[in-house]
């Protein structure tokens, strides 16, 4: 199952999809984490260090790789995980995890992200899955990446919200978004959640039936962002094995 | 003067950028305020409404009407708003404020915003201010913006953050960025500040000569968050004032 993680800027989408990555990890799965984002890191709070994500080769230079791999074979390809080095190479091993990256922060004015995204688009629709396998993508705050396509060939597309209205008009604009894109299922996370009337509220807005679960506000998580040692906790956010479950059960 | 406003999603970006014009226009001065973000909606905190900011040409049409002006001119050009009506056929007006979007949400899959932020860079290089004229910028969250160059011709690059290590990550490399872009002055502004050793912990990440200022955690601001109305707030932005007296007498 490909699973695309998404939502406003601050709503705290790294956080959920380092927690489960690490979920997924906990119980089996094999697990591709992708940092979709320029700017942050899924890497470091998967217990990657910043020299280690420094030398990962960022995926544009698969781009001729694949066309390379593909030759007469034509537009239609696949890789498999299994047997196709082409993946491994670009992405850092630890146990049932590999770590990829869209890339690296390019100089100021230098150019924008298309390519990037083309390529993490098209990987991601040529990644073969087998049944005991997760993608799990962070993607960029906002809505670029959907008007761009790149998590087209995405399963669920999880949209993280917390309880104020901006964050729900970004939640239903990339829900809208990724209909158009043609991902069969969007869901939402209600994120930061201190009183059940914020519950209420998400419910309202984004309709109860579409929220997969709500995720409590917690404050060691401010306490802590100073050190940068909250992701030793992604582990346990309260919650979210619920919502895992969901997603699991979705999966088959 | 020419300022635009960056730092990672969820830090207060709109809500600091709105302060900033509400402040600025209270004090007598011409604002060209810009939603420099597809997703965000600086025009609704500034007090218009969705059908206003709906109608709004956006301002990737501009283009053909600059090109056309621009004529026998050669590469060369300034936009005087005073006499120039390709400005105001674009832009909201409200007294002395002129509102800007860079453009409405495209459908999912549909393209990238690269054509709209060069179009936007192209307009911010041209304007020709007078010496009471500011335009405030409210970017993307993220790096995108600078790497694309959208906002290479401003004069100040206005980062916020909040006392999280992400935040201060994202921030750094931001100033880094707009130092390549050849923008001449970055500062910071701490956001969220709850207790003392925040102020601490960003001065000493961030260097304290380059904190313009530190704005409280306002707890009002999540109270009122799922109301929507939290704007008619933003002109009281405790030590906004403050920070718009240091900005004032740097432009000078």
């Amino acid at each position: 199952m490909k699973i695309a993680v998404s939502g406003k800027g601050g709503v705290g989408k790294t956080t959920i999809a380092a927690g489960l990555v690490s979920l997924l990890l906990s119980r089996g799965h094999n697990v591709f984490a992708v940092d979709a984002d320029p700017d942050v890191s899924l890497g470091t709070l998967l217990g990657f260090t910043p020299d280690q994500i420094d030398q990962l080769k960022p995926i544009v230079e698969m781009q001729e790789l694949i066309a390379k791999k593909v030759g007469g074979r034509g537009g239609l390809f696949t890789l498999n995980p299994d047997v196709d080095d082409i993946v491994t190479d670009y992405t850092l091993r630890q146990g049932q995890l590999q770590f990829l990256r869209m890339g690296a922060v390019k100089a100021g004015g230098s150019s924008c992200y298309c390519r990037e995204s083309s390529v993490l688009n098209a990987l991601i629709a040529v990644l073969l899955l087998q049944d005991n396998d997760f993608v799990v993508l962070d993607m960029s705050a906002g809505i670029e990446h959907l008007t761009r396509g790149t998590a087209r060939g995405v399963d669920l597309m999880l949209i993280i919200s917390d309880p104020s209205l901006v964050s729900v008009k970004t939640a239903l604009v990339v829900e809208r978004l990724s209909r158009e894109l043609g991902i069969q299922k969007t869901m939402f996370i209600g994120n930061r959640i201190r009183r059940p009337r914020e519950e209420d509220f998400l419910s309202e807005q984004l309709g109860r039936k579409n929220i997969l679960g709500f995720l409590p506000f917690r404050e060691e998580i401010l306490e802590q962002s100073m050190e940068g040692d909250y992701a030793v906790n992604h582990y346990e956010i309260p919650g979210l094995a619920t919502i895992v479950d969901k997603i699991a059960a979705n999966s088959r």
